[in-house]
C-alpha cells in the first residue's frame, strides 16, 4: 500500500451514465484523496468530455497510463488506466450504446485483474447498464455475477452497508418462488462467516448477527411453513458451533422497526435476509441513494454505490456523489492496513 | 345510528391482556365518546377488577345489559353487553387461560351478530391470544379468519391503514413458498375493488392504486419469475376495465422509499401487496403500534389495533391506547352516515 493509504480502483461504469462525473467528483475531493490513492479504469476522452460538459474539473495531476506497472506503485497521486473506447467522441450521454457496455466490461476486467494481482487493494465500481452490456454480448445479470466469474469465486454474497445497519442476502436475483428451495444450512453458514468477518473488519469486536425468518410470524411454530425448523434452526446450530453469535429466526415484520425515527439502539450488528426484497425494502427506506453495496466472498474487496446509471441526469453535473464516496470510504475501511 | 354518531362495538379481547384497559381508556375519552356510541362486549367483573388495579375509572354512566335490544338503541351513552366468564375473579393478568380464550370468542360472536343485525354500525376488536383460543378449542389462526366464518364471507381481505398509507394484502397467513401459487387475477381484481371502495369511503375522490410486483426488480422482464406477466398484468387489465386506476407492477424495494423522512408526497393512495411481509415490513417501520388493521370484504365494518395482547403490560395501566383509538376513529370514518 503506497503512502500508508489503500490504493483503490474506480471503474468508470457505463460512461453514458453518471459514472464519469462521480469519478471526477472523487478525484477533486480532498477528503477522498486523503482516504485512498485512486486508480481510475476508464477513458481519458470521455472524462475530458464529461468534465467540459459538467464543469467538474479533471485534475491536472492525474497521471495517465495504459497498464498499471509494479514499478509505478510507489508514486503518490491519482492515476488513470486509460483503456479507450473506439470513437469516444461519438458517445452520447443517456443512451444505451453497445460500445459503452463493452467498455464497462473491459474496465471491470482490467481492474479485477489488478486487484487479484495485488496492484490495487480494493475496487469500487460505478454503475453499469445491463442492456448496454447485453448489446455488447456480455450476458451477466449484474456486477456481482461478473465479479464472481472473473475471480473464479462461485459463492459471492451481496451485502448492503449503511451506518448502523448491515444486511447480507442469502439469495439475490431469483424469482420469489425459487427462494425456499435455494436455502440450505451450508449456504447460511457460509454467509454468516462472511458477515461475521465483515463486522470484525468494521471494528465490531463481538458481532451479534440477526437471522431473519423466511415466513411471516417466523412460521408461527410451523403453521405457515417449516423452513424455520427444517433449514434455519440447523443452520443456526452450525453457525453457533463456529463460534458466531446469532439470533433465533426473527419475525421479519418487526425486525426493522427500531430503524424508524426516533431510531433506537440496533438489536443486532448485522442481519442475514432470506430474499432480495426482505433486505432491500427496509434498507432502501432508510438509506436510499446513500447505502453501499458490498460483495463478500470474493478474493478482492469490492463495493459500489446503491444506485443505478441515472441516464436522465448524465453529464450534467447534477448527480450526487454521496453514495459513491461512501462506497470508497467503506472499501478503504475494509482494506487490512499494513 | 343514534344521535347521528355511529354505534361501535368494542370486543374486550383476551381479558388477561391489555384489552380491558384499552376499553376503559376509550370509555373515559371525551374525544372517542364524541366520535361514537360505544357498546362494549365483555365482562363487568373483569372491567371492575382491571379498573381497580390499573386506576383507570370505570365510568358511572356505563349501562349494563345482557343483550342489545332494538328498543334500547335510541338511548345515548356507553353500554356494556355483559357476557360474564365463569369465575371471573380467578382470571390472572398475563397468563394464557382457556376460559379467557373462550370468552374472547364469545364476545366476538355476540358483537358480530349485533353488527350483522344492524344493531351496531361497526366492530373494533381488542387483541386476542391465539394460544388461549386454541386451549378453548377455538381453532382459527386469528380474528380475520374467525370473522370470515361468522359472517359467511369466504374472501376477507386484510388491510392496514395509517395516515397517508393504506396497504391491502393479497395473501395473509401462509408460507412464503405457497404465495406464488395462491395469486391469480380474480383475487387481485377482488382486492382492488375492495381497496378502491375503502379509499372512496376515506374521502379520496379519485383513488390511485399501486400494485406491488411479486419478484425482485418486478421480475426484470421475466428474468426472475414470470408472475408479473402471467398474473399481475392480466389482473391489471381487468382492474382497469373495472374503471379503477392502478399502476404497472411496482419494483418492491423502491415502492416505499417516499415514506422515510423527510416524507414525500405519496405516489399512490393505496397499495396491494402480494405477501404478508412485503406489506408489514414497511408498514410497521412507519406505523409501529399506531397502525390500524381493517378487514375488508366482510358485510360488517371491522378494525383493530395493529398490536397484540401485551401480556407483559396487562392490567398495569401502562399500555398506550393510541392504536386502539385510531381503530375506533377509522371504524367511525368507514361508517356510511345517515
Amino acid at each position: 500500500m503506497s503512502c500508508g493509504k489503500p490504493s483503490i480502483a474506480l471503474s468508470l461504469g457505463d460512461c453514458a451514465g453518471i459514472g464519469p462525473e462521480l469519478v471526477l467528483h472523487a478525484l477533486n475531493s480532498t477528503d477522498i484523496r486523503a482516504t485512498a490513492e485512486l486508480v481510475v479504469y476508464g477513458s481519458k476522452v470521455v472524462l475530458q468530455r464529461v468534465s467540459a460538459k459538467s464543469k467538474i474539473t479533471l485534475p491536472a495531476d492525474l497521471r495517465v497510463c495504459h497498464t498499471l506497472l509494479d514499478e509505478d506503485l510507489g508514486l503518490p497521486g491519482p492515476r488513470l488506466v486509460n483503456i479507450e473506447l473506439t470513437e469516444p467522441h461519438k458517445i452520447q450521454p443517456g443512451v444505451v450504446q453497445a460500445v459503452c457496455g463493452q467498455a464497462s466490461a473491459d474496465w471491470i476486467s482490467a481492474s479485477v485483474a489488478d486487484a487479484l494481482a495485488g496492484r490495487v487493494n480494493a475496487l469500487v465500481t460505478a454503475p453499469i447498464n445491463k442492456e448496454a452490456l447485453h448489446q455488447a454480448g456480455v450476458l451477466f445479470p449484474g456486477h456481482t455475477e461478473m465479479l464472481a466469474a472473473l475471480c473464479n469465486a462461485p459463492h459471492p454474497c451481496m451485502a448492503f452497508f449503511t451506518p448502523g445497519l448491515i444486511i447480507a442476502l442469502a439469495t439475490i436475483h431469483m424469482a420469489l418462488a425459487c427462494v425456499p428451495a435455494a436455502l440450505n444450512a451450508a449456504l447460511l453458514l457460509r454467509i454468516a462467516k462472511l458477515l461475521h468477518q465483515a463486522c470484525l473488519q468494521q471494528g465490531i469486536a463481538k458481532p451479534r448477527l440477526g437471522m431473519l425468518a423466511l415466513n411471516p410470524h417466523a412460521g408461527e411454530h410451523g403453521l405457515f411453513g417449516d423452513e424455520e425448523q427444517r433449514i434455519l434452526q440447523p443452520a443456526i446450530a452450525l453457525i453457533r458451533d463456529a463460534g458466531i453469535t446469532i439470533s433465533e429466526p426473527l419475525v421479519p415484520d418487526t425486525a426493522f422497526t427500531w430503524l424508524y425515527p426516533p431510531r433506537r439502539e440496533p438489536p443486532y450488528h448485522a442481519y442475514i435476509a432470506m430474499y432480495h426484497d426482505q433486505a432491500l425494502i427496509p434498507f432502501k427506506m432508510v438509506a436510499f441513494d446513500q447505502g453501499v453495496n458490498v460483495t463478500l466472498g470474493l478474493p478482492i474487496i469490492r463495493t459500489s454505490p446503491d444506485h443505478g446509471t441515472a441516464f436522465d441526469l448524465a453529464w450534467q453535473g447534477k448527480a450526487s456523489p454521496t453514495s459513491f464516496f461512501e462506497a470508497i470510504r467503506l472499501a478503504a475501511s475494509l482494506c487490512v492496513m499494513d
